[in-house]
């Protein structure tokens, strides 16, 4: 087997062999493909495809290249959620107590933002000492006495994912549907979850901008899964304009703790619980009540049990950025249109986001609205607020703001998007 | 700039810029730009092509990398002549003398084989004594005092090409028509040369598989040169058998000499003289007589002094590999096919050539023909005698003949293909 007749293959539209994909991905993974040469098969993955059998054996592969984890010895079923990612979305943070409230074991081994979209470690690290790294001892520990867990996910997971991930970032090769589900799903399947609900966004501030698109991913990913035993749920959500009221670390944390308290943004609260919905149909508890947990304090207490198991305070006052600054509404009339990727790239330039891997991010820095979509706005008043302890940097995030925001006459007819917008599975 | 943008510029079927494409070769030829990101815009490039002005700005960007040479201090006009490589193809060590002996001088310079088409300095290294690495001083001596030089190209010449070549042959990435031209035409115009004719090679021994590939990549590269002032003319021939009846380093020396002394195969004298013609035309001197110059000894006497101001000894006996292994006809009629490819890998496999740039070649090493398609063969007599100094390696180059010569009933009509199938400029 050699590299070269591998990448010609797909290269030349032909199908990749079982034997060459699981080859190409143990060589890749001992170092024996080098990057350049995995780069090259990328790009040529990407823009030639691979069909459902190929991307089976790929996702086989990866999830080979490394360990496996086990919860069969809980009492309770297993239920995991995995988001492509969006601006502003904090829902795993009420979502993981909310569904243990219920009764499933929800083990969320999540991961640190890169680019405009956040990353749900970096918001709960914003909890004064609360820690994401844990032992596989620790991890089973607070999953066993909690029900639900957030931490960061071990280097033992399909590794093969981790070295591919971080190369296709830098070679443009990232935006190929069969490999983000297969990056996806050979982490998932490599955590032994029992079901898995996937909330695939669509729209500016995510990754697959049309509904065609995020229906592909979503069917690819959900055919993986089924096909690995898992039982597999998507919904495809609307990520036009930010989830919520808030972007940024702390900020969501106050956001995702007010909706554990009953309250919270109407979006956050009924996207939360249709995926609690589903998680809980998925692991076989069909008669729980998500939204019973939410008004009756139980979901609010594994919250706290969870955050102080991991060694943070929940009591403890977040941090707040050192400086604000406030954008008014450029017009008075009906707020037509926030748009996602805007926020998200300014919030990541206001400092609670990174560029690269290694930087640090500010925990109060963000951005807060004062409207949604829908939302009468009168000009001059405030719309948003951005947060940083970095003033500089102001202008920076308010040139990223540039163009998003649209506002109609008063009285001009408008409905915002629908949050779930279609349920594959 | 950041190289994603380019990355994606091309990925997604757009036009590079002349901004983009001078930035992206500088900045890998400075390191600055990653192998792996290099790889995966070739592999879009390869995928999604270049339009001729953008090949044209690739072009000038590698040239740019480096040194330009200059001969403008030479009393004689320049010609050069460069080969997209076959097997067999000796071509360029009788022509540079026969050239030479006409008028015009001809700075050579030239590569060493890898893979299944030998290199023009690998043959020249079985000269006892023959040195293919120069000075500046010593080549441009040669060149006044003898009017050929055939050396080792410096590595202050198109450095973005050298290294983009070596990325391209370990990625699957070579069968770019665009990369193809730009890589040979930047390094032909850094040489400096006046006037360049192309043999651009078709057939199973060349990359260009059909007359409409190798049109393509000679249109190119005609394009090319005119557009940087080179009077560039292309001719396309055949390479579906071997040129000649040797194919090897000492083999094909020995050969070459015959020619010079006025004999040899009827192929490689009438391919010689073909582009010695239109070398001699495009150097302004379409009067001169090369056929002529092949009669009566002085281009011969032109290899004498070009090999001993080199330090090789033209009289000095060649090596001979110390082991040899006959193939018989395996039919008595006509020989109608002898694949070059096939003849190629075999004497690749013998040691004539090397896998890693690094190996060394054997000089004996070669396959030895003794018929051309269009022959009468008789079964059980000698058709080929394979050379080598590792008797161990027959076994392998008898696999890659398997299947590569075809014997008609005699009588049979058959016509062998032409030499020269199509002249392009």
């Amino acid at each position: 087997m050699d590299v070269i007749s591998v990448i010609r293959t797909k290269r030349d539209r032909g199908r990749l062999t079982d034997e060459q994909i699981d080859w190409v991905i143990d060589a890749y993974t001992r170092g024996e493909v080098a990057d350049e040469q995995m780069s090259a098969l990328a790009m040529a993955i990407l823009l030639n495809g691979m069909d459902r059998a190929e991307i089976a054996r790929w996702t086989a592969a990866m999830i080979a290249s490394g360990e496996r984890m086990e919860f069969s010895s809980l009492p309770r079923p297993t239920a995991d959620k995995h988001s492509t990612g969006g601006v502003g979305d904090k829902i795993t943070l009420p979502l993981a107590p909310l569904v243990a409230a219920c009764g499933a074991a929800v083990p969320q081994l999540s991961g640190r933002g890169l680019g405009h979209t956040g990353g749900t470690l970096d918001k709960l690290e914003s909890i004064p000492g609360w820690r994401a790294l844990l032992s596989n001892d620790e991890m089973m520990g607070v999953l066993r006495d909690v029900g639900a867990v957030i931490c960061a996910a071990g280097d033992g997971l399909a590794p093969a994912d981790k070295k591919l991930y971080a190369l296709r970032d830098v070679t443009g090769t990232v935006e190929a549907i069969p490999l983000i589900a297969s990056s996806i799903m050979s982490k998932k399947i490599a955590e032994g979850t029992g079901s898995l609900v996937l909330d695939v966004k669509v729209g500016s501030g995510a990754f697959m901008k049309t509904v065609a698109d995020a229906r592909e991913l979503a069917t690819t990913m959900v055919g993986l899964g089924t096909d690995h035993g898992v039982r597999t749920v998507a919904l495809l959500t609307d990520m036009s304009t930010p989830l919520g009221l808030t972007a940024g670390n702390a900020l969501e944390v106050r956001e995702s703790v007010e909706v554990l308290a009953g309250g919270g943004p109407a979006d956050v609260v009924e996207l939360t619980l249709a995926l609690a919905r589903e998680m809980l149909d998925a692991a076989g508890l069909p008669d729980a009540d998500p939204a019973k947990a939410l008004r009756d304090g139980t979901a609010m207490d594994h919250w706290r049990r969870m955050i102080s198991a991991q060694g943070g305070d929940p009591d403890a006052p977040l941090p707040v950025a050192r400086e604000r600054h406030v954008v008014t509404a450029p017009a008075t009339g009906v707020l037509t249109g926030l748009d996602a990727y805007a926020v998200g790239v300014a919030a990541w330039r206001l400092g609670a986001g990174r560029s690269r891997k290694e930087d640090p991010v500010q925990a109060g820095a963000g951005v807060e609205l004062h409207a949604k979509p829908g939302d009468q706005v009168t000009a001059g008043r405030p719309l948003l607020t951005l947060h940083t302890d970095t003033p500089e940097r102001f202008d920076y995030a308010l040139q990223a703001l540039d163009g998003a925001v649209t506002v109609a006459p008063a009285g001009t007819p408008f409905t915002p998007r629908p949050i779930v917008l279609e349920r594959i599975g």
